[in-house]
């Protein structure tokens, strides 16, 4: 049985007990969302997957991904990100590996960590039909299908899925005035296969099946925004809205079957049109929990798209979007390296952060409670133990020594909280 | 005359005519919003200044803060990041030094460059002080105006007065339940001075006075938020806002007697706040414009705060700030140095884009633009030519050699980009 059909019968599992004990709220209220599907715990059930609850009322989550593709391939590069990304606090972890290798990196991620392990089994579908000699779009609906049984037994806990990438919405995609047409890869491979074959997505046509083998195992499904917005210009035009009531659709049906489901967001976005792309995903998808790509509110920034989608992603989460899919530095530009990893998760930890200040998550108005005592108190120690990265902290601090522990050398003499407190403890003498 | 006085008359000048150029709109408008307060140039009448237009209608311009401070201080150093600063595109600088050396330091920044080059008068004020062996609360009256003219003569373009620091302003901080008190440099030293002197603060009670020299050489006014919060906890409290009301006041009567004017805003501001305060500045300042310090959206986040800052700019900027100034990783850490200074400008150009977007410039628009055409054209160099650091991209960008320039080593041959394109080019032949 699935999280969500044991919530639905108004029993409380082991993984919901461990979700309320380490987000400290009650248990039946997260039985409840669990069951209203706004709650997803994405947790296999042949894997011993620490139980991570995505979406109302919980903490904001991050996901990072790695993963090989054709022209980089080396899995101890793999691991030293998954490393990284682990030390930083992302919350679940995606495979996208496309090389030749792809089985042996998802097996050692797997092995080397329990949080949430997603994937995006059309990768590895057209992985092995071009290791059949053909070509992509020549993929057949068994080799996905079969992709997906495999990872399903294998442990995989959510898999992304491009089910809303229909003949219709190709047909929005013609129709429209967009610059960049389609920019995501599953969804991108989806319509080429559409248009190669003349068929209907299986994934759409088949997705009854699709949702009993998700249901056997458990996957939570995450429903790809095939057509998310590739730059400012296209964002929340009509194919994306238009799919976006497609997957409101496919929503209520994984829900009804008992599998639990989540929604990918955009994508390119202006600031202007953030809080009104989340407040419509809660209402067409019956407030699944949306995880968002971004949003990158411009696109001249290469090379510091973690801001970029920092800056999305922290409107997007205080306006109720429950997991970010970090962006690093690299995007649209290489495979992101291992610094640029560090720097993608500690930019969606500021997001999350910043959103659930806006939550009001009670645990985070305590640390930035206790952060501001520390830095009052000049209480060096305790700002680096509170800080998202108390290395890189403490590194900047201690690369200029000050002749007194109560200031810095950003203000010397002349700082502020110590003009004060000397005046207060002159006063008092 | 100020440009102001010259606008009230209805007489446009060269300023107006070049700010009107460079931002491609039309002199008249410019003209009847410098009248009215809604944007300055700030532009002291003894230099010979780039004009640069800020407020109502125009892009939204960063500016950098650079200057010693008495545990750190090297004038080449601060001509580099001063290099960093232009190379990156900052559209003012402050020379916020506080060493012994800071005339010196003053001197070759207004000899390096022309853009505008503010000030906080009162470290001057301080620095002199201290060096006449008196405690920095001995400063006299005639100090601090002395250094101003002083510095109007020299060629100052704006000068931040923390004239909102009242006793009014100190029994609020002291009814208030803030963590953190006052965290401003400049309201703190004219808090403690009230305190020790137990009188007014000269820079309000001789406002007059002050908008008298500044009118002389036409200085602009930056009233500095002396009790912006300096933590999450503290914002939009009583306190902040009761001198924002005095700044208020002020801005009218600085308009009145035409002198430039324009407003200092928070600081740490919780994201669901960020808004509302550029709204009420708006409607209590008469829209003057809004020169914001951050906002910096979380607190625990040392080290990253050019990435905390950018997010709270970028809302704060799309919601009618017209003015941000840079926050470098090095904020609450040290004093910046070159490597900070470029990412603080290149993460406040993010927010002024972004917020760009917002206010629907068309020059920003066309950007945009071009950038979706180009990356949809895998027209590399033309990506890197838009891109706010182009070099960055491009270096990330030839770190993986790819075996098609049609894509790069973050899909491969997964592209989503390129299986579109390829399948359309199948179609047609």
């Amino acid at each position: 049985m699935t999280q969500l059909e044991y919530a639905r019968k108004g029993e409380i599992t082991p993984e919901m007990e461990y979700v309320a004990k380490t987000e400290n709220i009650d248990v039946e209220k997260l039985r409840k969302n669990i069951a209203s599907g706004k709650v997803v715990i994405p947790k296999n059930v042949h894997n011993n997957t620490l139980p991570t609850g995505i979406g109302k009322d919980l903490h904001t989550k991050i996901n990072a991904n790695i993963g090989s593709s054709t022209e980089m391939e080396d899995i101890n590069v793999e691991l030293e990100k998954l490393d990284i990304l682990l030390k930083y606090g992302a919350d679940a972890v995606m495979d996208l590996s496309t090389g030749p290798k792809l089985h042996e990196i998802r097996k050692a991620i797997r092995d080397k960590t329990n949080i949430p392990l997603g994937t995006v089994p059309i990768y590895e579908a057209g992985v092995e039909t071009t290791s059949q000699d053909k070509i992509i779009v020549d993929m057949d609906d068994d080799i996905i299908f079969k992709t997906i049984i495999n990872q399903a037994k294998e442990g995989v806990d959510f898999i992304t899925v491009h089910c809303g990438i229909t003949q219709d919405a190709i047909k929005a995609v013609d129709d429209s005035e967009r610059l960049m047409g389609i920019v995501s890869r599953g969804g991108a491979l989806t319509a080429a296969w559409i248009m190669h074959n003349e068929r209907e997505n299986p994934l759409y046509a088949e997705y009854d099946y699709l949702l009993e083998i998700c249901k056997e195992h458990d996957v939570t499904l995450s429903l790809g925004d095939g057509l998310r917005p590739g730059c400012i210009h296209d964002a929340t035009d009509i194919a994306q809205i238009r799919e976006l009531t497609t997957l409101g659709r496919l929503v209520k049906r994984s829900q009804k079957a008992g599998v639990q489901v989540m929604v990918e967001g955009p994508g390119h976005v202006p600031i202007t049109q953030v809080k009104a792309n989340m407040q419509i995903q809660k209402t067409i998808c019956s407030d699944a929990p949306f995880y968002v790509l971004g949003p990158l509110v411009t696109d001249v920034a290469p090379g510091y798209d973690h801001i970029t989608a920092a800056i999305g992603a922290s409107i997007a989460g205080a306006s109720g979007a429950d997991f970010l899919c970090y962006v690093t530095p690299a995007e649209h530009l290489c495979i992101p390296n291992k610094e640029h990893v560090k720097q993608g998760v500690i930019a969606s930890k500021i997001a999350a952060e910043v959103s659930d200040i806006a939550k009001q998550i009670p645990s985070t108005m305590k640390r930035e409670y206790d952060m501001a005592v520390a830095r009052d108190n000049f209480d060096w120690e305790k700002q680096f133990e509170l800080a998202i990265d108390g290395e890189t902290a403490r590194k900047y601090y201690e690369s200029t020594s000050t002749s007194d522990e109560e200031m810095c050398s950003m203000c010397g003499d002349f700082c502020a909280i110590k003009m004060v407190k000397d005046h207060e403890k002159a006063n008092k003498n």
